[in-house]
């Protein structure tokens, strides 16, 4: 090991930022080449987001999406990862500078820091309305659904009745639309058996969309396939829905006040300050509205080109004129275009401008229903939905997670059961009004079919 | 499903506080029996606190041992679950008292509250040496294991060299000794292939005792044997070592100080405040020094026959004379119990002073090694590990979950692998002393096999 690590160090020096699709793509496609690379990751992970709603929906465990980024590249002895959270760069010199004060040296950097949520200038109100990009917001996302479940039972075992149980989904893109559809489906099919004094199927699962349509980035016959399906499901789709205001327990809809249990951020997309950091460094380099950095075709900075950017912190129109799409697939595309970049550098061949192959778009929304689109060939409903199985099953990093995975789906699918139902973390919520001194108990229901008081309470 | 409801509503009621072993199985006792129950418990979940240590120590995820109360006892018609924290009594009303504010009336009262850890007054220790008695706890330990062997990686690839890794576990019981030959198996076993700028197994784990011995409840051949199977795994074994002060990075054992990595606390135990709540309430009724309440023979609070208190908040001699040890086989046994007698009660008949049955004790260490007692019957290493993960497999509530476990259990022997080893919450750990500029590039490595910087850090 220690012979192996010494012989690298007169390779020249690959510094990766970050770990998502980008960056690990990357660094795979560098194992075993003549490079050192170093992996700087704030995380110990690799995070598979496309499925992190199934974590937020408690059908999968965050061990089954993710996996130690070490264990990962284990086999690829000139990859090294280190947890580290990146501050800027020193672009002149060459050095990445950690927030621990130390830097790492490089002659190629590869910048893939990816983006978060974007709430409008309105940070206030995240605390209110958390969006879902890593485990924590996951897990953090799963107990408040729960939750909202639980403290209604509470409420109506106790009080009679509870307060109504909205859940509101803001974003009508790929997350919301899963969101909404994967909510929809534990009130539905999952939970009812368990809650005895509420009907957990009288849930309101609500999704805004700013826009005329959801799904606004697919062909518009899936985009109203998609919203039938959600409809299907129960969930009511409000299109052309500015919200404008999100408070504790409410929201605001145009000038509609709606009462909340559960409020999600599934729209605003701001890429990671690193690109603005960098930009900062290099003459000539644009950063748009979203943070997002202009790189050259070959996706190096422009003036810089042993200075790499991509994923969802690129900005980029493809060598066929088409943007590229803030998508797994392209991150991973663009990640393995660079190391083949850096690579052609090393054997003094000419780089190569990155195309994006567009291999299609898929959402899934609930049990049995998706929407799909793979060139011009756009697909509803069951089939669609196998392929959305698929595919992301196939897509999973390492053996194991998929098999657990695809065993997981099938459990769920045939027992309506989610094995991950778990709330950790805080589940102090008050109860609503609790009645002062009642001396007897009244069993009645009231018009919802929530039972009345059958304990006395004051 | 209400028509359900409404015919409970004549039924006597009985109240049981905590899902834990004791709760939990009460509850189950009691299903399909005529009495209407309410089972109250602070979290969504029941936890199975033999196996928690396997989840601080990434083999087995949280939802794998640990399942939503509601969905176990989903079957059970007449048994409401409902999340909520009780803060206190009202005895002469019959009511248990909710932190909202709100009040269950009960007929019968099952108090199974259990045990935190205690810091014997020295609260302020728990900061640096949590110890393992819920999930959180148990992802919190993981999240500082994990780190500890990131942040010596970052450090020995930065500086050259790293701070000793220093596993320190203060408390030689079952859970101590548990977890030290989980991290020296992790340490020697499982990270090491992953990391490649430190020699992991160069980690010291460090268990202290202060007694003579570890597992002093069990005999004292197996407690030696206990002690040569941790030294096997390299586990270094230190009785009648008091630790006498926890600080951030280190700790004082008698006149020592021992810098550490990670601290553990796996000694102490304080029962539920409830106990005292209940005694205050109750003219006769005694708390011995870890807080637990002095029952009756059939587990009743003395002069308080509709009162029952089980598990680790229950001090009692058996019918036997035996005291009755804070186990969760003890706990089940008076669940059981407890309902048996409710039950009798309403038949009319005599109730049954309880009887533990002793089923024997049994710990693992590491990998292949586990000392085991039934009775007169001691068993060390192999055999014993192997009736350890039978019989808590099968222990497992829920047909799901054992399955998993198992599996799970079998991936790990086989591959030596986690995969659990998930970081989540705080990464932020600073690098110590990131060197100022050096110019070049120097590869050495030290005398414990770390290597000398191979990257440039100012």
């Amino acid at each position: 090991m220690r012979d192996a690590i010494k012989n690298l160090v007169s390779r020249p020096k690959v510094v990766i930022v970050g770990g998502g699709f980008g960056g690990l793509y990357a660094a795979k496609a560098l194992a075993s080449a003549p490079v050192a690379v170093t992996l700087v990751d704030r995380k110990n992970h690799h995070t598979f987001q496309p499925l992190l709603y199934q974590v937020a929906s408690a059908v999968l465990s965050p061990g089954q999406i993710a996996s130690p980024l070490r264990s990962i590249l284990h086999g690829a002895r000139n990859v090294e990862v280190i947890l580290g959270e990146v501050t800027g760069f020193n672009v002149g010199a060459r050095r990445v500078l950690l927030k621990d004060g130390s830097e790492l040296q490089y002659d190629y950097l590869i910048v893939a820091a990816g983006a978060r949520h974007s709430y409008f200038g309105h940070d206030g109100w995240q605390r209110n309305a958390p969006g879902l990009k890593t485990v924590e917001d996951a897990v953090e996302i799963r107990r408040r659904i729960l939750l909202a479940f639980e403290v209604a039972e509470r409420e109506a075992y106790l009080t009679g009745s509870h307060r109504p149980l909205n859940f509101a989904i803001i974003g009508g893109g790929p997350t919301g639309v899963e969101l909404a559809g994967a909510i929809a489906g534990i009130a539905r099919e999952v939970l009812g058996r368990d809650f005895k004094a509420i009907d957990t199927r009288q849930a309101r699962v609500m999704l805004f969309e700013g826009n005329p349509r959801v799904l606004r980035t697919y062909p518009e016959d899936l985009s109203r396939k998609a919203e039938k399906q959600l409809q299907e499901l129960g969930v009511e789709v409000r299109t052309n829905s500015r919200v404008t205001a999100v408070e504790d327990g409410r929201i605001k809809v145009g000038e509609e006040w709606i009462e909340t249990s559960v409020v999600l951020w599934a729209t605003g997309v701001f890429a990671s300050p690193l690109g603005k950091a960098l930009a900062a460094q290099a003459a000539g380099v644009e950063v748009d509205k979203s943070g997002r950095v202009s790189v050259s075709p070959d996706l190096s900075l422009p003036g810089r080109r042993e200075i790499f950017v991509i994923g969802d912190l690129a900005s980029l129109k493809d060598a066929d004129g088409k943007l590229v799409p803030g998508l797994a697939a392209a991150a991973m595309q663009e990640g393995r275009a660079v190391a083949a970049n850096i690579l052609r550098d090393l054997r003094g061949e000419e780089r190569l401008p990155f195309r994006y192959w567009d291999k299609g778009n898929m959402a899934t929304i609930g049990r049995n229903r998706a929407v799909a689109q793979v060139g011009s060939w756009h697909m509803s409903g069951y089939f669609a939905w196998l392929m959305w199985a698929l595919v992301h099953a196939l897509l999973l990093s390492g053996f194991r997670n998929r098999l657990m995975v695809m065993r997981e789906w099938v459990w769920a699918y045939f027992t309506h059961s989610r094995s991950a139902r778990l709330i950790t973390g805080d589940t102090d919520v008050p109860t609503r009004q609790p009645r002062q001194v009642e001396v007897d108990v009244r069993p009645e229901t009231d018009a919802r079919g929530m039972l009345e008081s059958r304990v006395v309470v004051s």
